[in-house]
């Protein structure tokens, strides 16, 4: 089901246009060129269109947000979508506050998203209009588990249905749906919630998954998040072996994307077809 | 005197709500993650006071100004201040601008902070009003030493006396002031000046560690200086094994932080009470 | 020819004003260090100026640009020009989008640069006016070759000519050259073109090498680009003896600067005296 996906990256080399927040940018454009891709920041309006337009993908993620930036993240948008690009979404935060809530909906009703990938908490902010969130992190109450699985992939399908989007809910179990089918991942190490960014560098990587694979987007953001939770594992074991603590961690995990083939993903993938 | 600081932060994951500069943003997010707390990063005055009102501390660092997050900075300290949550300022650079000192003044005048954290010539910028600063390190002149600790105790002594913050003067020699008591660390090592953000990262574990004992701020700063201390000399100790140069050294320094406890903290802390 | 270039930095620790890009920012300030600099960011017009009289270069580099950063890099350059400061370009993406042709453009007619750093595309943007950039690296047509080197050699000249400023074009091979000078660097490793920053950090060093040697600019930015090739030769030599991948990497080319002195550099510059 993923065979090529990677080759695809490596060979195509897709140009993302990345509208992100100032936290996690460089860790976002180190695991883009890791991963594959290659990516270009720009957030001013006077070139967002321009931008946008000469790259394969688009990936929007609305932490660290100012009017400026969101009036940008809404005409690239629509330019990809004119241009028929692959358009991600991550709402970091929406919940937290009404400025990112309003925001991801004016985002959803103007732009169309090829994905929109999440924790549980803005997933459903954004499926809700209203939110429960903690921070940027998916309060407990809202976590995917296995007893809410059946629930959790209703949601995610109908979501797919009123957005057109393939949706993505991470958390220590990810669930991707799109309108017909459901994948649930279980890579990942719980270290990954110890460093910022894994949300944020996941997002980039399924957008150049998505932009290099745009006949089977679902499948590529699968294989995205299979690929960054095994890196997380991978990177988890060699902190082990050496000793390390969190921040060696975050350089492992970039490592080991850096050296990911279809091969490795296919060892490591834990990627259960959800049969409803 | 430091018992179950640490482990109070590892429990109670404090929020805190930073507006930082983007040059170190990235690795006060990641030390936040590392000591047990949880970061969340939002500049625009359309959701800072929304944001601050859900965390425990706030964190105001005023490297990379500019008049956009100034009134950012200034609303969401006065919320923080309304809802009695644990303020810090970083006052980074006061002295090497106008913009800098009157911010810093600004800020000072209108928010009442916990703890307000510099190097010293900062930190005197802030008391007169005046500055002698180059760049954002403090100049040899104002360095604390062995021979002018008195007066620097007496003039950190004021300084909390006339703001009402617990006063943290670091650099070879750091010291810990309120209007009763004085602390001096003798912690870290020279290597953490030759990385960017060891006072932005030390700004973001103080504010994390007071939000978290919040019943004893000074004790709460003096921990969280001899632990960041502590992990630079743990941090020199591992590059001097590997054959590392400064760019590991970061990534020891925190590291070490995500490994940081009482028992190591006690094991390895220099303070000194401070007797007048 | 490069003799005692690197001690002068590390004797002098130039300070290095950058008005830099928001996705490599921390990278740049962390190389400054560790070659023998202090960075200070600063990009708000109310106190670039103020900045920059109290440093010893300005470092301009065009990355995610906006309309408040491109007025301040204004106001910084002619201030560094009117005391006589070390002035850098680093025209990323001129080229991709109008806003940073023209924005280079308006750099070059209002403020004299000591030297200008790019890939040949943006270098080629600069002249032409026009551009052919793919997102923020070289397209291939314009990469310099050993075929093409006389033609290059030729170009750089006549525009270190038409702008008074010493020409720095990077790629797998490098040429610096001004109005009767030109070198062929031929250190680095493609390795480096998987990270994001190299050429932000290098502009950076170019800055700080230049700073401490105004006397010899062109050597200076021999120096600094033989150097920076020099660390990633020796980055990429230790992640394969510690199996690493392109995060790792980064680390090591930092590391590696933090050692660089001038006897490291005689003994693996691999600089070419071009005779035309």
């Amino acid at each position: 089901m993923l065979e090529g996906i990677i080759q695809n990256v490596r060979e195509r080399v897709p140009l993302i246009h990345c509208i992100t927040n100032y936290v996690t940018v460089n860790d976002v454009a180190n695991i883009l060129l890791a991963c594959g891709g290659s990516p270009i920041m720009a957030d001013d309006q006077q070139e967002v269109e321009e931008i946008t337009s000469i790259c394969a993908g688009l990936d929007i993620n609305i932490g660290t947000l100012n009017s400026r930036t969101i009036s940008s993240m809404l005409l690239a948008g629509k330019q990809a979508n004119r241009l028929g690009h692959i358009t991600v979404l991550d709402p970091v935060g929406a919940g937290a506050s009404q400025l990112r809530t309003n925001t991801a909906k004016s985002l959803l009703e103007e732009v169309k998203f090829t994905v929109i990938r999440g924790n549980s908490s803005e997933i459903k902010t954004i499926a809700a209009g209203k939110g429960n969130t903690q921070g940027v992190d998916a309060n407990e109450l809202d976590a995917i588990t296995e007893q809410n699985l059946p629930q959790a992939v209703e949601f995610a399908t109908k979501l797919s249905e009123s957005t057109g989007s393939t949706i993505a809910i991470t958390g220590a179990i990810d669930l991707v749906c799109d309108t017909t089918q459901a994948y649930v991942i279980r890579n990942g190490h719980p270290v990954m919630s110890k460093i910022t960014g894994t949300g944020c560098m996941l997002t980039g990587v399924i957008a150049a998954y998505c932009a290099a694979n745009s006949d089977r987007v679902t499948e590529a953001t699968v294989a995205a998040i299979a690929a960054m939770g095994l890196c997380g594992e991978l990177a988890y074991q060699k902190i082990c072996e050496t000793n390390g603590g969190t921040s060696s961690f975050r350089t492992y995990l970039i490592d080991a994307m850096s050296k990911m083939e279809d091969d490795i993903l296919k060892g490591g993938a834990k990627i259960e077809v959800y049969t409803r």
